[in-house]
Formats: structure tokens, sequence, C-alpha cells
């Protein structure tokens, strides 16, 4: 049997999203429990894959089976296409999987024509209702399926304004709209060469093939990369006879939600115009009323919508989103879909229903979006504010939270800026590097030219919380100014910036400040009900620690010790450290951050009590720390005794030409052994001072980074396990230490089981995996992802998300490896990933035992690593 | 049953290499055949193994087993240790499964003690030369065994001769030898604290540690490195009892080869010395006689050993290096090895033997070092002034060969140098780039101190054919000069570079030109018929491709069009292309290559005939291609109608921070798809001209590099495909085309299956596979790799020889993913390591189609491919 692609409203069912989209499910659904649905019927996604695979038409025989459809409509309808009597009227919109509000196209009215249009006039005695509902059909349609675009017919509009001395659209009359329409449709002639179709058959599947084709318009490709949807799914389309809420006054039409989607209160809200059009509403042109006042305007269908909203939100067991038409006193339901909503709506509505009984708190879970919890940790632009605003530019979204201030171009400017004169400072940058720690600390948000996702701007930006867009290419960088699409952006001026989108607007828009909702607490404690996977942090110092655990981090999974480094009291050392000529003087400086880094490790461990915490060994290429400033070369020569061309000498033989895969890493402890036996003295000694004085029982985790072959691995830990061991004995103590390895070298993935017979944990780490795995620089990633999305190569930026197909399948085959040496190998990831939803959803799935993540997400990993557990459950 | 440490030798035979190393396993079948050979035991390799995996202590069974053995050989040659009367004296030497000569110790003379020593006077009614063996074993034991080094000893002699008055060892009679020997001891226990061990026992027991510990001297894990050897094979230890050619004037000892070992010429050739010790023919303080000259001096023994000589020369059936001792008219053999000898003689040797009807085709193949071939195809050192050299400087060995000239800083100097007046010159470069090209095609020899063997200057430099010694960071480079260990190398001064060994000597050392011998073609010849993978060129340019074809080359595996692109009359219109602001702009710039590019690669096929040629599209990150001089932007800004300033923006722009992750590869063809289409174009019009030109069916395969997923390589292929199939159609022409991609990026090969459904071959680019696959960039390799190699982590550097664990597990995943997807795909190897012998065995074993190599390494990959064809059908 020939492959069935069509459907009618009563042939599907709520459950087939997948074949029907979201929209034509729930109409199918509205259909069966009897609802009042203009009949139609849905072609389904499999049609648009197809469509594809065909080089973008359709197939005979799908064409067929549309045809046949149309046939059964008509009867349905006891309407006829290009029947003036009795004239169908459709409408043709989108409706993929999951919902995509406002990404792809719709046409209504289709099926007038110059004949129909009168029977239309004749049937509802109202010429200028049909005259009007066919010239916005013939600019539709011109738009979405024809490229001649709406715009272009309206100055058509304003010149018959103009000789008719009127202001509104609503001042013209019948007349006016037929003149319009001969004008369109000589317009539309000129422009293509041929006449306006007239056959509604062929508008009909010219609309269709516009609605496949508007699935991969540049819009939808955004919304679907930012929101994870594959566009391997396709979108339905739904052809659905019209009904007319633009009929006279006993008509209208309505959106409402069966609770308020911004505060979750249990209350039907909304609002509907009477004698209007869907598109009305959204224009914005007259004022629509609240759906209160419906009870008064039209008690009965009032009283009908809210029976129906009842038992649809019952049905559903989520709050509804629904669109109605009221044509002739009748009510019509449109589309009912489950609705967006705040995240604080969101959490509240997960709550009620639980507590009204409707759900379990298992879907309560899987009602909530982790992503969405970050706009209850981050400020947010003002809802009115951001809606007027331009966008000027675009980076990549690698912090989130909005921001607004007055542009700087250097850390010590921005700290100046907002230290000393408690400006707000936006920091600009080419790129970070880790001496602007302090300028970003201070800024409200950050954007720079160059980097991904994985950028050291992005990473330190999701560390502190604050605002980051990144990878911004179009920016050209001058002094103290720079130009993005043409506009100049001085030192000093206001630009805002929304990390969650990369959206970069010029000039001031308002923000308002995160704020923690009731629901939280409650809701996150089902979350950890019901997760597996342990959730640890990312942190540096006993402040991020601390931070953490409130959000609910139990343990660390990744303490970067260099960061440390960078504080002014300590570059000094550091830099001594690395231009030292011989191990005398490497380890003279060493003894001078050895108490530094000592008294980090007990803030931390402080922090944490006996939570794990992991620290990583010095990780970064060492020209990293070194002076790039005369002035600051100059006085490490002094301190050093050497003259300023000895050490540019030396700095320079520390260039790299490309560091990320140079002299960092475990590569540094085997050059230099008196750095990792340093720092195994700072965590021993951090970790026996703490026991003793708090009697906590800290077992430390030290993490030896960038290994791509066992013997590196056994010479690092040699020297880390020869020098706790003596400390440990001479201090008479009984501590327990683990010495482990980062997993983000490729080599390291296939070799894992002989890593394991000496590492007694993995931890992934994706960033540097992910780069490797791809050869593609985190750092130098923005502007070739963009390409990369624009020619629809990539959907999801490799680096945010982790890759399952390549980077996971090298996770996995190291996971099995790993297991096999060493069965009770404890296993995370400590990437950037161990933020995201879908990648901590694979992490469980792998057999990972935790995630580690930046603070500010550790409340998305649980909810994630719950939702994952959940669905992971049912089989799912 | 314990396991079983230690042999005697006629325990052993010659096929137990493994287990009692050459030396040992060689004494064992000496003394099967019945020759004269002194007695005594091996103890194995497994003890030596044993040695370390105990924290270098010799377990108690095994010292037990040792003992017992002691008390058999006291028997065998009836004597024993300590015993005044008739004591028994041996020598301790080292003897790995690969020959090592001079690379570890030896001790000799063993057993001696105060009262020995007058028992050994009393028996060879010589108190001189049993007080002389005395000093002798104590300064060897002192210097070998504990750490009191040799030369410490060396002013007491002084003393005593200008106490003496005289000038030479031998001048001093037996009372100084005695008054030696009381010095000796005495300093020995200043030095130590304790007495010189008498006890022949301890002394033994002491001994074979020492030699177990030389395993992993310095000098012997480089030489291991270089002829890779792995550490994990160890020594045995010999222990045989002393003959002594210093016993008198009816006494001598030396070292013979069957047959020349620098000509290959069939003939004894040695030397040997009346009354003396071994040591005294290496010293070199007396002249040896010939081997000739044995006949009149010593007739029996002469004769006898020519006897054995012959014998053993047949029954190993090749050239024999044998040493042996004539003790009082008797012959003994102390031991007998295959010869080293010239790359010239082990051809003339190994066809000879076969002509000889003593070995077949196939056994000849194996004797050959496919590196030996290096040596015919690149100048050496004149050998003589070589050993007299003293090395100053030590970098990786990355183009083979010997070069001399006068030091050169810039590729403009070298070549004014050379070009004007006709100096030689040796270019020194911190590293090199692409602009850089022409200096080094003029220089003899190129110098770097960055980079590591597969950095620009190595592959560069091995294209080519010249020497290079690269990443030698114990240079500082200065202004005009250069400074190395202390020693200051202006502009204009000598060096000499050894490429082969990476060694850097200050001054003149003259060269010998490269000579191919007669035996070549016919050797080679048996190579092409017994190997199984067809061996492939790297090569850019028509020239290399006919050098190439001379060597063997059976087709191009890769062609660089890159490489084209920075002659001086392409130069600006590749930087045109790359600073276009526009589309149309870059396609102006593009029209001005394609005639040019076209024009190239009509040379190639034409160079090439049938054979296939694989040219892979545009590959480095393009500001490699751009000005660095101001005079070149200004230059290029006023060509492109821009400010300076303009230009400089766009050039910072292009500045990546990791360019080898970077914007390059198949990554540039898709931002600007416009390259792509003139390259194919390019490819597809040449070989059209070609084919009508000449008659030829050309078939050329279009590479894409870097690829990383399947969706980049559809991209990309579509672009080639609608290009290519557009030309052959308008040209009327039925050419036919494949396209492949370069598996270069690990994720390639993790989703191989995906990519060769779309692939019609596979290169693997093992540079870059290896480079991402560990992480390490190859152009910052260099010191990384010294200290890896200085700890013992690292024995062969990946970038020259191809990691067969972890680089070699992800090739053979995708290979047999590759071939489940495309079950004739095409499969071959284009990275530097397709020239190496131990990667080419790999690439056998995993079933590759074939190996592509630089020109100068052609005739080593068909050796190489010989050997792993005929080692495979043996089953080894």
């Amino acid at each position: 049997m020939a492959k069935k692609y069509v459907y009618l409203f009563n042939e599907g069912n709520g459950k087939m999203k997948e074949l029907l989209g979201g929209k034509g499910a729930n109409l199918a659904e509205m259909t069966n429990l009897g609802m009042p649905v203009p009949q139609g019927f849905t072609i389904s996604t499999e049609a648009c894959t197809r469509y594809y695979v065909d080089n973008e038409t359709i197939a005979p025989e799908i064409e067929e089976e549309i045809q046949s459809y149309i046939n059964q409509m008509e009867k349905i309808n006891a309407k006829t296409f290009g029947d003036v009597d009795n004239p169908l009227l459709v409408s043709v919109r989108s409706g993929a999987r999951a919902s995509m509000p406002g990404m792809m196209d719709t046409i209504l009215n289709l099926g007038l024509n110059d004949e129909v249009v009168v029977g239309l006039a004749k049937l509802t005695n109202n010429d200028r209702f049909a005259y009007d509902s066919y010239r916005r059909f013939i600019q539709m349609f011109s738009d979405v399926v024809m490229d001649v675009p709406k715009h272009s017919f309206e100055h058509f509009i304003d010149e018959i304004k103009i000789k008719k001395g009127v202001k509104y659209d609503s001042e013209l009359d019948a007349d006016d709209m037929k003149e319009l329409v001969k004008v369109f449709k000589k317009y539309f002639k000129e422009q293509k060469g041929f006449d306006f179709p007239a056959d509604a058959k062929i508008q009909l599947m010219e609309a269709i093939k516009a609605v496949f084709r508007s699935w991969n318009n540049p819009r939808a490709i955004v919304y679907r990369r930012m929101n994870d949807i594959p566009g391997s799914w396709g979108t339905a389309v739904n052809v659905q006879a019209m009904v007319f809420g633009n009929m006279g006054e006993t008509s209208g039409t309505g959106v409402a939600f069966t609770r308020n989607p911004a505060t979750g209160e249990k209350k039907l809200y909304g609002e509907f115009l009477m004698n209007a059009q869907g598109e009305d509403v959204v224009a914005g042109i007259r004022t629509p009323q609240t759906i209160d006042q419906l009870k008064q305007v039209m008690p009965d269908a009032y009283n009908q919508f809210v029976e129906i909203a009842n038992t649809l939100e019952k049905h559903y067991k989520d709050m509804q989103d629904m669109e109605f038409t009221i044509e002739n006193k009748k009510l019509y339901m449109l589309q009912t879909r489950n609705g967006k909503r705040t995240a604080a709506a969101a959490l509240k509505i997960a709550v009620d229903l639980v507590e009204e009984g409707m759900i379990n708190e298992k879907e309560a879970l899987l009602k909530v979006d982790p992503k969405q919890l970050d706009a209850l940790l981050h400020p947010q632009f003002e809802p009115a504010a951001l809606k007027a605003a331009k966008v000027a530019g675009k980076g990549l979204n690698a912090s989130p939270g909005a921001a607004c201030g007055k542009v700087y171009f250097t850390a010590e400017d921005a700290c100046a800026a907002v230290n000393n004169r408690k400006e707000k400072a936006i920091l600009v940058r080419l790129e970070t590097s880790p001496e602007d720690i302090e300028g970003m600390h201070a800024s409200e948000g950050i954007l720079t030219v160059r980097g991904g996702n994985t950028s050291h701007a992005a990473v330190v930006a999701r560390g502190m919380g604050t605002c980051c867009v990144c990878g911004c290419g179009d920016i050209e960088m001058h002094d103290k100014y720079f130009m993005l699409h043409g506009e100049r952006i001085n030192e000093g001026d206001y630009i805002s910036l929304d990390g969650s989108t990369g959206n970069i607007y010029i000039g001031i828009i308002p923000t308002i400040e995160a704020a923690i909702t009731g629901d939280f607490e409650k809701f996150m404690g089902w979350a950890d009900k019901y997760r597996n996977l342990k959730i640890r942090t990312n942190a540096d110092t006993p402040y991020d620690a601390a931070k953490a655990v409130e959000f609910g981090a139990e343990g660390i999974g990744l303490t970067r010790t260099e960061h440390m480094f960078f504080e002014p009291d300590r570059i000094p050392a550091i830099r001594e450290m690395i231009v030292s000529k011989t191990v005398e003087q490497r380890k003279a400086a060493l003894d001078k951050l050895l108490p530094m880094q000592r008294g980090d490790f007990e803030g931390i461990f402080k922090a944490m009590g006996e939570r794990p915490v992991t620290i990583r060994f010095l990780d970064p290429p060492l020209h990293e720390f070194l002076p790039t400033k005369d002035e600051d070369i100059i006085a490490l020569a002094k301190e050093m005794n050497m003259t300023k061309d000895e050490l540019k000498t030396i700095i320079e033989s520390l260039h790299e030409i490309n560091p990320m895969m140079g002299h960092r890493g475990c590569r540094l402890a085997v050059s230099y052994p008196e750095i990792a036996e340093m720092q195994t003295r700072a965590v021993i000694e951090a970790a026996i001072n703490v026991n003793k004085e708090t009697g906590l029982n800290i077992v430390p985790e030290i993490m030896i980074p960038l290994i791509c072959d066992l013997g590196e691995f056994k010479f690092v830990k040699n020297i880390v396990v020869k020098t706790a061991d003596a400390i440990i004995k001479k201090a008479g103590s009984d501590l327990k230490y683990l010495v482990g390895t980062m997993i983000e070298i490729p080599r390291a993935a296939l070799l894992a089981d002989e890593i394991a017979g000496e590492a007694e944990f993995f931890s992934f780490g994706t960033n540097d995996l992910t780069q490797m795995t791809y050869g593609l620089s985190r750092d130098d990633a923005g502007r070739i992802l963009e390409d990369y999305f624009a020619a629809k190569i990539f959907e999801a930026d490799p680096t945010a998300r982790l890759d399952q197909s390549g980077v996971g399948k090298l996770i996995k085959m190291a996971v099995d490896l790993g297991k096999q040496a060493r069965p009770d190998i404890k296993l995370g990831i400590c990437g950037e990933h161990g933020g995201d939803p879908s990648s901590i959803e694979f992490c469980h799935n792998a057999g990972l035992a935790y995630v580690s993540c930046s603070p500010f997400r550790v409340p998305i990993a649980r909810l994630a690593a719950a939702q994952a557990a959940i669905t992971g459950m049912d089989g799912k």
C-alpha cells in the first residue's frame, strides 16, 4: 500500500504530533472531542521531508492524494472551491512538531478570485468585506508564495488614501477595495510576467510548497538552532476551512490562555476584537478587549468558550493557548496548544497543577524547560522596551542575561568607570585574556569580536553569571570606538546586550533584576528527588564555591588553579616562575606561590565541607601569564635581575603558533616537575590543615589535565604520590586522596583502558575534546560557525551543545574502556556542556556519575538531570 | 617450575635473540657449531625487564640462579673465581635483541683483586700484564659500576709519567702498575667511602646491575629512538671467561668482516693487533695490521679463522662482523653478528648473495634497512672529517642528508648569496613560512629554532630533498647572529648540518655527493615484484612529479594546490582574492588565478601520464598568504583601491589564535564557494585539454581537505559536481573524475561510514590526524618532545613515526567503517608517515591501497612496502 501523506482532521489525534505537527494533531484532537473546529486536512511532516528529498518538488502521487482530500473536504464543508454561490475558502498554515510561533508562513482566504469574490460579497451581503479579503489575499499570497514583498503593495493604498484625502485603511470603502484589487493584480503581472493565479487548486498547491519552503527560511533556522529543533523534522501543512470574524458586529476573533502566561495565575487570560480577522489582533491597530468582556458582548459564545477551555486544560493537563473565531455568533476553535510562559509562570503552573492533583511531580518536572531557569537567575530587559528596540548586530549567546552600560575598551577603563565614577560598564574587547578578569567582574556585560562559546570571555562570564555576547565578527575595532554595520559607537556610549540571544542594541534598554520565586525551592526539591546524576560545579574561589552550594551544587568538578594566579598580588610570582632560567630560581618563585595557593584551597575546602573537590593542576600555556606591556616587562626584568631584552627573548621563545595544542596541561608538569610538586603540596597541606581545624574528612581529588598517553600520566602521578605521601607521613595524618585525569584529548579517549589502569577517575573535558575532535579552535570558531549555520551544514554549535555522534562516540568508547579496566572508576564531565540540558541527557545515558557546570547553571543541570532520569524511566 | 633467567652458552641457540640478545644467541650458536668460544652464560633480557619492574633491583631468586651458573661456569672452564692459583676472570657485556654498538657498557678482567692478581702474574709469568689488567679493571669498574669517572684516574698516570720522565703508558713498568693499583684503590675509597670490592661475586653482581642500568643511559635512549628499538625489550648480559690477547707476542686480538662493509666487495676485511686487548684496537694508539697480514704472522690461526668466517657467513647467510682473540697461538671467537654496512654495500651484498645462490630475492629484500637508501639519495659528510667534528647542538632530524654552507637569516639573503656570489648557504630561521620557499630552494640546508617533524620547514625540505634540522630550541636568535650553547655564530659563518641525525656543527665539514649504484635498479625491481601497496608521491609541480616518477612513483597522492600560489607572479592575485570585500572582487581575482592553476595541472597531468593524480583543494589558513612587510601591504592596498589602514584591518581580522584549527581546508570552500568553483574548473579543464591534446585518459581525483562532518563534504562536493558536470557537458567530453576526502580530523574517522556514503576515496592525512589526536601542534612540538624523550615518556616522535596504538586505532576504525559503507572505496595515506618504514608496514596491515610520500622517499617506501608484504606472507 502506498504511504499515506494526508489526513483529515477526524483521521488524526493528539498523539500524532510527529506526523501531523502540533497544530494538526491538536485540531484532530479537538475534532475528536466534538469541539467546533472548521474542518480540513493536514499534510504530514513526512511529505515535507519528501519535498526536500525530491529536490523541492511535490511528488505526483502526493499531489494526487492532496487533490482527493480537497474533494473530501469540499464534501464535509458542503462548499466547493471556485463555486461562486457557495465557495470554499481555506487557510493554509504551517505546523511543526515543536511550536515555532511566527517563524513560518500562513495564508488566509485562499480560494478567492474575480468570480468567487462576487459570490462571497453576495453571501455575506458585504462588498467591502469581500474585496478587502481579496486584496489582503493577493498581498499575502504574492508575498509568501511569489516573492513579491507585501510592503511593495502598500504605496498603492497610500496613493488611494491621498486621492480620497483619508488617513486610515478603515476609511476606504468597497469601491476603493475593488480598485485596489485591480491595481494589485496589475502590479503582480508586471512583476511576475503572468497573471495572478485564479484557480483555487493551483493557489493551494503553490501555497503548500511555500509553507514547505518556509521551513528553511533564515529565521526558522535560527529559531531551531536556539531551541534544539532538528532540521530533519520538517513541518506539516494544515488546510482548514475559513471562518470569518470580520463578517460584522456579531463576529469576532481572539486568543486566550487558561492561565496567566506571565504570572501563572489560574484565571482565563486573553483578548478579542469584534469584526476582525486574526491579523488585525496582531497588527494592534485597534485595541482589543479583555476576554472577560466577551461575557457581556456575547455571553453564549463566552460560556461555550470557557467550558471548552476548561475541558482542554484538563484534557492536556497543561495551560492552553487557544485561538478562536466567532462567525455570526457561532464559536469556532482554530487552535489549541500548550502555552508558552515565563519562567516564573512555568514554575507556578507546574507546582499548582501538582497541587490541584492534575499531574504528578514527574510530569511537573517535564513541563519546565531547564533553560528557562536562566531568566530567574539573570537580569532581563523590560519587555516593552525590548520590543521597541532595534537589533544592531548579533554575536554568540555566550552567557545569559541582559545588560546595559557605557562602552569601555580596556579592563582598566571599565574598572575606573565602575569604581570611581559609579557608572555601569560594558567591556568591549577583541578577545579577553586572564588579565582582563577584574574588568570583566566590574562590568555589566562583555562583548567580544572573536571567540566561540568556550572562549575565555564566555567561560569566565558564565562562571561569574555575567551577560556575555562573543564572537561578533561584524565589529571593526578602532582606537576608542568601534564600527558595527556602519554605526560608530564611541567609548562612553551606551549599548545593551542580550546574552541569551546574542543580540546587540545601541542605546539604553532598561533591565529588571533577577528574582527567584517561591515555587523554586519546592520544584528543585522534586528535581533532586528524581535525578541520578550528581551535579557539581566549576569553581575557582571560595566565593564561587559558596555561591554554587547555594544553587545546589554537590561538589566541585573543576577548580582551575591557574585562575588564582591572575590576582595582582600573585601574578609577579607566577611570572618569576615562568621566566626562571634555573630550577632553583623556579623553586624560589614557587615557594612564594605555595602559601597563597594553599590558602585558596583551604578556603574552598571549608566552603564545600565534605563535598568532593576536584582540583586541576596548572593547565594554560605559560605565556598567558606574561606581561605584554613594556612597563610590566621592565618591572619584571628588574625583579629577575635581567635586562629587558633578555626577558623579551624569553617571552618570545614562549610564543606558540597553536597554543591550544602546545606546551600546556600535564606537559608543563613534565617539563617542570617542581610545579606539580608545589601544587600537590598546596592541596595536601590545605586538606590536612582543614581536617585538623574543622574535624572534617576531606578527600581531595587531584586532576591531571591534557593527558594523551599513559606514560605521561604515570610520570605526573608519580610526582604527586611521592610528594603527597611524604607530606602525609610527616604530618602523621591519614589523609586519603585520589589522582585522576581529564579525558580531553582524543587519544586519551581511544586508550582509556590503559589510562584507567592508573587513573582513579576520569573527568571529560568536553571543551578541549570537542575542539580536537572537530579540529576547530574555540577561539576562532565564531566566524566559521556563522558560515556553517548559513550554509545549513551545522544546526547547533558543538561547543555549546555536545556533539553526540562524533564526540559522543569517543566519550562512550572511553566510558566502556575505562570501566573495563577499573569497574569502580568515577566518571564525570567538567566541560561547558555540563550545563547544557541536551548534553546532560547524553551524560545520563552514557552512565556518567556527575556533571559539573558553572555555578549559575547548577539549577538548570539539576532539572535537566531529573528530566533525563524521568524520560529514561519511561523508556522514552 | 620457576622461570629460567640464565642460560649457559650451550643451552641457547642463534634463534633465541629475543631472550638472549644478539650477542648471547650468536655465542650460543657458535658454541653449538663447535667453534672455539670462551664459555660462560647469558642472563636473559627478561631478567632486565624484571630488574626494572622490581624498582632496579635483582630479585633474590634470580641472584641465586646466577650464583648457580657461576658454579657451572667455573666447572666448565676448570677455573675458580678468586682462586689464586687458577683464577676465573670474566668479561661482562651487554647484548640487546638489536645491535646497539657502543651504546651500553662492558667490563673486562672482572674477578681480579689483590690476591688473584699475584696468581695471574705467576700463571702468565708477566707481572706487568697482570697489574696493568688490574688497574684497567679498577678504572673500568669504578666508571661503569660506581659512578667514579674513568678520566678522574688519568691524572695519577700523568703524575707517575712525569715523575719517571716518560711519555707513553707503554713505558711504565710492572712496579709503576703496582703503584697505580694502590693509588687508584686509595682514590676510590676517598670518593666512595668504602673499599674497592675484592669479592669476585660481588663485583659480578654489581657489574650485571650496571649493564642493566646502562640500557637506559641517555645515549642508548637516543640510539633506540633513532632506530625504532622499543625500550621494553631490555638487554641481556653476557658473562664470558676472559681470554687474553695481551699475554705476549703469540697473542693478539682483532675484528673482521666477511665482506667489505663500505663497498660490499667479497673479501675478508679487518684488522688485528698483536699483544693487545680489545680496547687497544679501539683506542687507536698503535696502528693495527690488516687481517691479510695475520696469514704471515700466525698462519694456523689465520687459516682456522678464515674457515670459521666462511662457515659463519654461510650459516647466517649474511655478511658477518666478528671479534676474535688469540691467546698463546690459540684462536678464540668472542662475537659474531650480521655486520653493519653502508647503503651501497648493503645493496651489493644483498644482490651478490642472491647471485651466489645463498639467499632468495625475498630474503635479500629483508636485508636492507629502507632508511639506509636515504644515503644513496642525499649528500653525506666525508666520514673522516665527520669523525673529527664536534657536535655543537642538536635539533630534530627533519630531512636527511648533509649540508655545509654560510649562515643566512632571511630567504632573500640566502638567495642573494647563492645567486649573486655563488656561495653555499644554510638558511637559519626561527621557523619558515611559505614566503621563504625560494630561499629554502637555494640553500644547501635549513635550520630552524621551532617546529617539529611536520612543520613547514620539514615538509618542504623533504619534498625538495634538502637537508633540514628543525626545532633546535637551544638556539637564541639575535640580529644577524645566533647563540648556541654559548657559541656565537654570525651571518656568513660556516656551519654544517646533518639532517639524518639532527646534529649541528660549527665550521666546515666537507660533503660527498649522493650516488646511486648499479645494484639499485635490480634491487628495487625485486621490491616492486613483491609489494602490494602502491607508492604514490606528494608533488606540487610538474618538476616534482617527474622526479618522483624517476624514483618509481605510481601516482600522485597529494598535490597541494596552495604551494603553487606562492610564486612571485601569483601571490598578488591570491592576495587580492583574500582581501576582497565582495564576491565580485573575489571572482575577479580568482579569474586571474584560473589560467595559472589550470596550466600547472596540465603540466602535472602530462608528467604523470595516466597514473592517478589526487589534487587537494586549498587548505592553509588564508593569512599565510598575506603580506607582513609594510611595503608589500602598501602595494597590495594600492592594487585593491584601499587605504593601508583598511587593508591592515582586514589582515588583522584574519589573524587566528590557533590557525591549525581555524579557517582552513574545506571551511574556506564553505565561506567562499567561488574558490572551490575556480579550482574545480582548473582541474577539469586541464584534464579535458590534456586528454584532447595527448589522447591520454586522465581521471582526476579531487580531494576535499579537513572534513569533519558529512554535511560539509556534501556541501563542497555539490559545488564540485555542479561545476565539473557543466564544463564536461559544454566541452562535449566524457571525462570521468572522482571526489573524495582527507581523513585528518578525528571526527571524520569516527564517522567514516557516513562520509564514505558520499566520498569515493579516503586519504588519511596523518599529519593533522596525529596533531588533533594528540592535541599537539606540529609547529610547537619540538621543545615538548625533547622533554618527553628526556622523561622517557615517548620513545618515538609521533609526527615522524605513526602512533599505531592511538592514531592507528582511529585509522583502523575509519578503514572498517569506510569499507562497510562503500566496499570498493579507495584508501590511501598522504601524511608524512607515508615515507616511514614502520608506518608503511602498518598501512599494509591496515589494508590501505597506497601510501604517498615525498619524491625522495619513494624508493624507501617501495622497499618498506615489499618488506611488509614479505613478512606478512611469512605470517610473522
